[in-house]
């Protein structure tokens, strides 16, 4: 199933006596979600009763309050929001419902329908002779209408907790609603010889003594992390490491690059040593990009390879590099250069812990997030375009989507190539030109995340230039990256040197690139034998 | 195909005049081996023609010559022997050539023959009035004999070179014969996702650049060895990667397992950078077991993998550790505790550098064969145990045959197990007391092959002792093993120190363990849940 952005709201429909006032009450305090219901809304606003207003103003009247009542519900994010059961008469209520989520309606059978209203004098619409043929006449003119709700329940002999319940079985299936319900987002990385899970959610690192138990009770593990998040994160994963039967040992290394030297991989493999750690120990990589590299390695080699588990606690790491299976450190001659494939057996990444982070490393992170929209996910450009500074909201519906959605599309072209031969060069779109501005920087004050946004637009250029993609295509990357606070430019950058840095790309073959571009949001193209000399050019036009 | 010893010689007999002795001396001069006529022995030996002998004692008379000839011709190793065609006729003769090695029979149409001899005066059995008659008769009478050789070739309307040629291409397949055909010997490994051979020979090192050549010409190339290696061979490795269209470099690390730290792997890896190693090179490990762990570990994680080329120097590395994809280098916290499998693209094994080899090198690797011999072939341990010293013999057949067949038995249980994980438990057979006498020898004095052999001798007490296995096959383990030179115990080592290694076996699981043993010559049994107390006891019998 393909992700989509965040329902902002779940409406709960349905014929008089369904249940919907209730039923949407339950749901929403099951979820945590705040409940509004628009007939109470109405009678609110007009400080009269639904009777008084058919009584005094007629139906028509009341739709009119209904409909404002309706766009009044829908202006906040994350409630449950029962109406009438008219409210899907009008088809601009339809469009205001579907905008903002999932449409529930909830039916009964008419017998039933008429023993839940006996005596009930507060229903204008049964005010009749025969309630019983007014009924099923309504149902029978409702039922066109009903039918534009997603999901339908009969009601008929179910307790309200039990319809409640169902519902919030099906909305946590569906692909925009699924957020609100809780619920934490699994998903699949298909890769040689196997499958994993990525589990995003809220608080996930609570649970990873129950997602990951020890193979026999005892076992130990090693938890790798740093003196930054070592301090605020460690003690919990421990605790729920020994929950699930492991006997973990922290070994914590010195925030920053510098730890992913051969000095400290060896010391790494040392305190593995020391603290009794076998072929069927786990390390747990709890960090960010450094940590998931360093412990990665050091997972991948020690005794020729035990399981891996990555804890991903930076933006940067947990939509982009704790997916794929890349491992690696520094030695003298360069970054990188030494490392292993080594597939985790399952990463545990805990959304809540994106609220401790620092602005700038969640801007670290916005690059790669960008370069999916832009390069496979129209939608969630669209998401971020309006939502552009969506991780200072404080929104875990929103935040989980973001997470999982870039989960899905990494790990979708990781499993089209595992080790890195073909298709997962798109994921190197703003990255030839981002690169080259990394390494002619004058000193260290880029982020990530930050040259790779400049690297798209002088790369959404190129692709003007090459024919490949227009200028509006282009101008909408740009002003996406704009909007979310990251640099359309970049100063500080020796032009020489990136230029250098650009002509020295270890993928260029006779002055010739093959890069990944993108003709229209949600596209790309890899582009065979473009002239380095036209990406330097397009590289000009960010360097302020 | 399992590889059998070599042949001692090659025997070319037939019908007169279909060219035995003709087709047999060329075959010695293409395979560079002797050549003797049992015909000119006889003639030689008895001062008389055979026409001669005939005449004045009889062919009884000559047929017994012709047997103590034929013994005498037999009596060195090397040599093809063409023999009267009458010498299949004795049961005795033709067990004297079965053991040798494979018997060619050489035929022709009687026509032919009758042409061929037409005008020889020195034929005895054609002094007669129908020698066409007396051909068709002997054809018939001898056709049983003639069946028994291994090989058959029709000469008819074919040239003397022909019939050699045949004859050197039938023998090259032959499981006994190859050996004596100069061919160099393929064996074939199966890994996960694919297959690589192991070329065993004479100078197959001069042969590197053909049989691996350089994907593109310029390639870079990295071959690393030691400070005594290189200096012998690396010269020449270069030359004939030269040859194959890489640029190589030479990268020399000291002799010794001091060279398997973290400290030169990193400068391995530097030295990789330095001379432009990318994606497209290959690493060729020239050098032991040291080399082989180091280079083949750089090469496994040097930009997260690139090539890999064995080229062993080492008796052990060339039956054992070149095989099978480990790698590893030593931490402070214990040898080869940082690894990686990572499975050779091609191993060369090039049986000529066994001749600069000092006799404890050669000892170091005895220890594996005997453990092949004794786990898996009898008729190996057969040809052991009457030569015990044929390394020392310069038998470049012999070498090959072992080299190969011992490669052959480890492919086949690395195929079997990739990532050891069952049945390659066999390969431990000798080792579980061998280790512990390592770990508990008093100073460096003992070699891998030496601990190995007590070890097999303790281990084949131990079956005994289990009832696994009966006390000759235990003495001919330890017959062979003092035949060839290695030590069936140990002094210098401490006991308790030995004892407390085997107490701390990492496959003991509850005081016990899972062990191979040889219940006969030629077959294993994995026996489970062997009392580790038991197997103490064992190893105190081989304690000085």
């Amino acid at each position: 199933m393909r992700l989509s952005p965040p329902a902002r709201c779940i409406a709960v429909t349905g014929f008089m006596a369904t249940g919907k006032t209730t039923v949407g009450r339950l749901i929403a305090e099951k979820l945590g979600l705040d409940f509004v219901d628009t007939d109470e809304l109405v009678e609110a606003n007009a400080g009269r009763t639904i009777p008084a207003i058919f009584e005094e103003d007629g139906e028509a009247h009341f739709r009119d309050l209904e409909s404002a009542a309706l766009r009044q519900a829908l202006g906040r994010r994350g409630r449950v929001v029962s109406t009438g059961g008219g409210m899907l008469l009008r088809d601009e209520n339809v469009a205001e419902l579907r905008a903002a989520g999932p449409i529930v309606c909830l039916t009964a059978a008419p017998e039933e329908i008429l023993e839940r209203v006996a005596g009930d004098e507060g229903r204008p619409l049964l005010n009749v002779d025969d309630p019983a043929g007014r009924i099923a006449r309504l149902l029978r003119d409702r039922a066109e209408a009903y039918a534009r709700a997603d999901y339908h329940v009969d009601t008929t002999g179910l307790t309200q907790e039990q319809v409640a319940d169902r519902l919030i079985d099906a909305l946590a299936g569906d692909p925009r609603a699924r957020w609100l319900c809780g619920s934490r987002t699994r998903v699949p990385v298909q890769v040689e010889g196997g499958e994993y899970d990525i589990l995003v959610g809220s608080g996930v690192i609570d649970k990873l003594g129950d997602a990951w138990p020890a193979p026999e009770c005892g076992r130990r593990a090693a938890i790798v992390t740093t003196d930054t998040i070592g301090p605020l994160y460690a003690e919990r994963v421990a605790a729920a490491l020994r929950d699930g039967g492991w006997r973990p040992t922290v070994v914590e290394v010195p925030d920053g690059e510098a730890s992913k030297s051969l000095e400290v991989f060896g010391e790494v493999c040392d305190a593995f040593a020391d603290a009794g750690l076998d072929r069927g120990s786990t390390v747990f990589a709890l960090g960010g990009g450094v940590v998931g590299d360093l412990a990665g390695f050091a997972a991948a080699t020690y005794m020729r390879g035990i399981d891996l588990v990555h804890v991903p606690t930076s933006l940067l790491a947990q939509v982009d590099s704790s997916i794929g299976g890349k491992t690696a450190i520094d030695i003298g001659a360069g970054k990188n250069l030494v490392g292993a494939f080594h597939q985790p057996r399952a990463v545990f990444t805990d959304i809540d812990v994106l609220s401790t982070l620092p602005d700038a490393e969640i801007r670290s992170g916005l690059g790669e997030i960008i370069k999916h929209a832009c390069c496979f996910d129209a939608e969630m450009f669209a998401f971020l375009s309006e939502r552009p500074h969506v991780f200072a909201e404080d929104d875990r519906a929103a935040r989980e989507y973001l997470v999982a959605r870039n989960c899905q599309i990494k790990a979708e072209v990781v499993a089209a190539d595992p080790l890195e031969q073909g298709v997962r060069a798109v994921l190197n779109y703003g990255h030839t030109v981002g690169h080259a501005l990394e390494r002619g920087a004058r000193e260290w004050g880029l982020r990530h995340g930050e040259v790779v946004a400049a690297g798209i637009v002088a790369e959404s250029r190129l692709a003007v230039e090459l024919g490949v993609s227009d200028d509006e295509t282009a101008a909408r990357q740009e002003r996406v990256i704009a909007a979310m606070g990251l640099p359309t430019s970049v100063s500080g950058v020796d032009v020489e040197r990136a230029r250098e840095a650009l002509l020295r790309d270890k993928k260029i073959v006779n002055g010739r690139l093959r890069m990944p571009l993108v003709p229209e949001i949600g596209r790309y193209v890899i582009v065979e034998r473009v002239d380095i000399e036209t990406v330097a050019d397009a590289m000009l036009t960010v360097l302020d």
